[in-house]
Parts: C-alpha cells; structure tokens; sequence
C-alpha cells in the first residue's frame, strides 16, 4: 500500500514557477515502512537526499556509548556493491558528497548531487544504509580516527563543558553520554556490535527520506523504489525513557586557560510538546537570537562580561536540554554566572513584556524564510517535520503558530519550565571559583 | 556616465523562470566609481547584498595591524541616522541579518533581508558604509571583544599555527600580521586612527556591491542610487607590494596538548595570475578536496597518522599563501612533515597523471553549480568575480576552463611554482621534535 498525502506549502516559500502553481511537496509511506518526501524544485540543476534512521546515540548499549556514531561513519565505507575508496572516488567524480553521521535521536545519511546524476547518488546511498559490508581495515582506522578526535576534544574547553553539563543533567538515560563515545568503549566495540546494531537499528520502519530539487517527483519516487522498495526488516523495540529533572549542581572542571567556558542549564522539552512554540518565543527573547536578547543586552552589552552569549531549546524525541553558553574571562565567570541567575529568574517570576514578545515574533516570521535558502536546508527540514511528526501544514502555519502566542502564554511556560532553583552550572577554566565540586580534565 | 554590461550566466545555473529566457546579471558603474552587479531570482522571496570595498588588513598602517578589522566592526554600532542598538533592533525585527568584517584585501559589508524589506535594508548597509559615527561606548566595547577573542584564540593550536605561518612566510609584507590585529595595537587604536582610516579607504571608487534576489532590476538600481549615488570622495593611493619568497624555516611553538597542529606551506599566486587554472587542479590533485587527493590517500588512508588533511591555495589580491594543514598525535608529527615533504617534492618533479586530471575536473566542473545554491553564495561569489577582474563571462566559462587544462600545464606549474627547498613548517604542540627554532606560546 502506499498511501499519499500533500504537504501544504505557501506559495511565497516554494519557488513556484508562475503565480498561478504553488508547489507541493508529496508525502508518500512505502509498505515496507519507509516514508518519503519529495519536492521538485527547477530553479537550479542540483537535488539534496536527507534521510534519517530514528536510533542516534539514544539507542546506544549502556555500556557501549558512541556505537551508533562508529556505524553510522562505516555506512559508506564499503557496502556489498562496492570498497569505501571506490565510492570516495564514485562521489567525487560526480562533483556530489555523501554524508553520514549520528545525532542524538538519529543517523542521518544525506547525499547532494547534480541532478542530472540523481539515480547514482540514491544507488550509493541505498548501498550504505542497506548493506554496509563493515570490513575490519575502516573499522580500525575509523576506530584511530575517533579517539583522535575525542582526545582533541578533550583540550577544547566548550566541548569538555558541554560533555560534562549532559553527564550531570541526562545521567544514565539516554542522552547522557557523549555521541561520539569514550576512549574505553571506542576501544571495545568489535565488529559484531556493529553488525548486530545495524541489523536492529537500520530498518525502513524508522527510516524517513526527503528529496528536494531538479527531479521530476515521479521519477524521484520511481527511483526510491527501485532502491529502498525491497528493503525488509523491521527494526527492534525500543523502551527508552527521558530523565527526570536532576537536583542543582555546580561543577567545576580545571582547564589551563584564561578564559572560562560556563554552561547553565535545565531539563528542557520533547520537540512534540504542545508548550513548543510559547517556549520557543520565550527562548528567543532570553538569549535565542538576535542582537537584542535580553542576555546579549545585559550580560554583553551593559556589563561587558562576554564576548558571546546564547541560550537554546534543544529540538529532541525525548525531553532535551534549556542551556545557556558563555565565554568570560576567568575572574568575570563568578559575576556572569549570578546575573544569568538573576535572569532565569526574572524571566520564571514576571515572563516578557508585550513590546519584546512582539519583537521576537516579528524577527523569527521574518528570518523563517531566511533559514530555508537553499535546496539542503528545505530537504533537512523536510525530513525533520516529518521525523517529529509536526504535520504536513507545519511550514504554511509556522509564522501564524507564532504569531497566536500571547504574552500570558509566554509567562506561563516560563513559570511552568523554568527551573532558577534547579540550574547545572558547569565552568572549564583556571579557577574553581563559585563551584562546589570539582573534576581534573581528562 | 553610467555603464553598464550584461554578463553571461548559464541557463543551467541561474534558475531561469522559463527555459526560453536565460536570467540575465547586469554590470553598472556609477559616476563616484562604485560597481554593482545586480542578478534577480524571483524563486524565494529574500535577497542578499554584498559590499566589498578595497582595503582590508592588508592596507593596515605598518604600526597599527588590526586597524582595517576594528573599524569594520564598529560600522554598524552608529551612524549619522541611527545608534547601534537601534541598527540591531531595527534588523532584528525584519528577521535579517547585517554583517561588517575585515579580510586581507577588502571590508564586507553584507545584508540578508526578506525582499519586502530591500529597502530598509540597504539604507542601514549605506549608512554603515558611509557615515559611521564611531561612539566612544562602542570603541571600548569592541576593543574589550577583540581582546577577549585574541586570548581565546592564543588557546586555539590551529589559530597559532596559522598566525605563526602567516608572520613567517609574509613577514613586513602586507599579509604578515593578524587581520584581528595584536594586543599591544589594538589597545592603541585611537578613536581618531578609526576615523581616519573610514576617510582614507571607505570609499566609492573601491567599493562593489552584489545584489541577488527577488528584487527588480530597475528598483535594486534605483535604490542603489538613492542611496549611493550622491557618495563622494576618492580613496588614498595604495603602495602595497606582495612579499618575497622566505628561506625555508622550521618553527615549533610549544603548547601542553597531545596533538601536534602544523602547517607546512610557502608563497603562492595572486587571483589573476593566468596560471590560476593549472594550480587549481594541481591544488585539487594534491589536497584540495574530496576522499581521494594525494594528501588524503597516503597520509590520512594509507599511513593513518591524521584524521584530516588538506592543502589550500589562497585567493588573493597580491601573492597568497599555497599551505596544507593537518593535526597529528604529537609522537607523528615528524613522520607526517616528511611524508608532506615527499609529496610536494614528487608532484614538484613529475607533476600529475592524466587520470588523476581527469578526476579532478570531473569534480570541479560537477561541484561548482553545488557551491551556488543560495542567493548568498552567488552575490559572493559576483562580488568577488568583480573584485578580482575574472570577467563577466567567468562563471559560463568556468567549466570550459577547468576542462581545457592539460597534463603539461600541471606539470609546468608545479615544476614553477613549488618550492619543495623552500617550505615554512610550523608545529604547534607539545614537543619540539624536528623543528630548528622555537618559540613559546604567548
């Protein structure tokens, strides 16, 4: 069966050829489970494949962290048609790219492609996620490659601050260690745990698929068949559950620098919670974007504490993170951790005012469209909308879904959300300063 | 007087609305001196501008390095209509984005608006260019960032490296110093050296402005004018002359991490050099790009001692840099610098095969329409093709060009331009090994 649905696009957004045609994106679900979504677009000779296997570092063992990172960077280092070198070579001569890579909720394996070469690029990538062969030579250099890059991450004090901030904050459920894994379980996982994970993980049940550029759809979906119809299997069942908001922390871990790298954070949302879009215009008037957020306004501007400052709402299956980054100075880092305090506070007690609230929604409806310039952002989108299941219509009703958010609204997903007496503070620098644990890096 | 010329831009690239009509960019020179080129495409409702005005870090006083990037980045933080919180306020609430920088030959002066608001827009752009105002508040914020980002980057082993090469391989010459300039000049930048330097060098003699997206011709023109047009004034005459090939040298610079960041490299060509073509391939073959470049197959694939490795050939006004990077455990570092060696030694003495030439331009010629899917990266791409004289016709001819190099051509420029006697070799990390001068991290 096959069952087909149209995404509502508006106009302004989708390139229509003349006035009179808005383009659609079509939604199709194959029966072996795999869903797709094509949109053609003629503008330029070019064509982008995103496809997402729900199973990132989520689904990781418990005592083998970063293995859905290692198969998923084999995916396309040989698969039953072809050596990894022959499909670097494939790829290249075409001008295109392949990419493989694991999330957090996902593996993502993308390709993008003159569309002219369309059909070899979807062959190369239904290889990779369909019959990966694994040989031991990538394994072992793909295995080098990674501890080289976490022990490089292990002198880079932002990534030490974030991996130490989703330890304390996630524990043991499954967003609490790093993607990319530890020295110890890089080291330990052998081939067979790789296999056996593909072989659970990498199903079309949990396989989404956007196509977006210079392909007529009916040979865009004629293609797919041709390579994703006969894919069987059914991928095993997952029980994974979030974590439960964890007691106050501050952490602090010994780096030889001068300026100390701090994140401070919460429990966040799902990416499926109905608070989505009221949080989302409070994080933006918080410090989500923009230049005049209310911690670029105080913390940077006023008291010129930070060079930059950010805070973000993670978009993930389960409940994510609500953190704020900052950079400072190693004897500022005690002053900007409390007026970020003060803050998270004021924003819990009072919510934002009418005149921010407004602001922020006239920024976000206006760079909507900004964000969505080019053939691998709308197919990546694409692709996420139907992985979190936001609706056919989300992109036609996103500026109105912002626009409906009131001002009480915003104060109570703040009020309900935030927690100023709940916070994980964790600072990599010099001095241990406010902290009241503390950790030697790696 | 007002010129103008049509350039020649494929159909296949530039999203004809229909296949009869090839969209067309326009050429125009405004009596003050200032170039515009102009390309609509109605596909998505935004647009994006692009100002280059010559004279970047490399026109920075001998004494003052960093000035060009100081006074950049104060563009847009007050002008003679609007205070810097009200620029970013009022950009905030369009959704866009402006952005100000310094490079080695130019100040950019970018916008990337929702085609409704082109005018708004380009009236913040045109007063950032020419009436800054330069406030006292603002000069001491931005010299506190820019402190604050040279700390951090004197953390950073790939920024050492890279500032190290530059100072050893262009030493006085106008290349030599930190575009973000030093601790000691940027304390002393005066108020006064910001103004003067806006007077001497913001000019519209030695400013090009791109335009691509779903504006009008005619009005994008008339805008122009608006607010352009009655922009007066003549640059300073410039006297830079490029540097002279350095001895070889081998610098270590000690920092406490486990990998090793080197750069090994030696003088290049300026942009409109006619061997740009043949050093393109030959760049491409050795380093340049893809899985399967000479420098990835034996250092990263063959031999395992890095996880990445490129070389690089830059783009510049007077003779650039040709330099490959790449991190290495520390203990290989030595090894990976004399693989390095041999091959810039192998490709200076036999140059490059007939397949791999092949290879090469096979991706070339198929990425390039894959580097321009946005609206941004074509007004780059026009502004810099303006910038550097390539011709109106450059990019229908770009893939004629690459196509038409030959094996001797590799051959020849390589057997000119490399210097497998006369290499720079920077290693930043934790032991000396083979270097014959060392330095201490700052």
């Amino acid at each position: 069966m096959m069952r087909r649905l149209h995404f509502l696009l508006p106009l302004f957004l989708l390139g229509a050829v003349d006035n009179s045609h808005a383009l659609e994106a079509s939604r199709h679900t194959f029966d072996n489970g795999l869903r797709l979504i094509i949109l053609e677009q003629t503008t330029v000779p070019i064509v982008t494949i995103d496809c997402l296997v729900d199973g990132g570092a989520r689904v990781d063992p418990r005592l083998k962290p970063g293995l859905a990172s290692f198969t998923a960077d084999l995916l396309d280092e040989g698969t039953s048609q072809a050596t990894g070198p022959e499909i670097a070579r494939k790829i290249d001569s075409l001008g295109g790219s392949l990419s493989m890579g694991a999330g957090q909720d996902w593996i993502h394996a993308g390709a993008s492609l003159l569309s002219r070469d369309f059909q070899t690029g979807l062959e190369l990538l239904a290889a990779s996620l369909r019959s990966p062969t694994f040989p031991e030579a990538e394994i072992e250099r793909i295995r080098r490659e990674t501890l080289g890059s976490i022990t490089a991450s292990d002198e880079n004090p932002a990534a030490i601050a974030s991996r130490t901030f989703r330890a304390a904050l996630f524990g043991d459920s499954p967003y609490g260690h790093p993607i990319i894994g530890t020295p110890e379980s890089v080291r330990a996982i052998s081939r067979q745990d790789i296999v056996d994970f593909h072989a659970r993980n990498l199903r079309p049940n949990q396989t989404i698929c956007a196509i977006v550029g210079d392909v007529p759809e009916v040979e865009a979906l004629a293609q797919m068949k041709t390579f994703f119809g006969d894919w069987q299997g059914v991928a095993a069942a997952e029980n994974a559950t979030g974590a439960t908001p964890p007691n106050s922390r501050e952490i602090a871990v010994f780096q030889q620098t001068t300026q100390a790298s701090i994140i401070i954070g919460q429990l966040g949302i799902a990416r499926d919670n109905p608070d989505y879009f009221p949080l989302l215009l409070m994080n933006h008037i918080f410090g989500g974007g923009g230049f005049s957020s209310r911690l670029v306004e105080r913390v940077r501007t006023r008291e010129g504490l930070v060079y930059s400052i950010y805070s973000r709402l993670s978009s993930t299956r389960l409940p994510g993170s609500f953190r704020i980054g900052l950079q400072t100075k190693a004897e500022n880092a005690e002053k900007a951790i409390r007026i970020v305090r003060e803050e998270i506070t004021n924003m819990h007690q009072d919510g934002a005012t009418q005149e921010e609230l407004q602001a922020a929604k006239d920024y976000l409806t206006g760079s909507f469209p900004l964000r969505l310039d080019s053939t691998g952002k709308l197919s990546g989108l694409l692709a996420q909308i139907e992985y979190f299941d936001l609706g056919t219509d989300y992109i036609a009703k996103y500026a109105g879904r912002v626009r409906e958010v009131t001002v009480d609204e915003v104060r109570a997903v703040a009020r309900k959300y935030l927690r100023p007496e709940g916070l994980i503070v964790i600072t990599v620098g010099p001095e241990n300063g406010p902290a009241t644990e503390s950790t030697q890096a790696p």
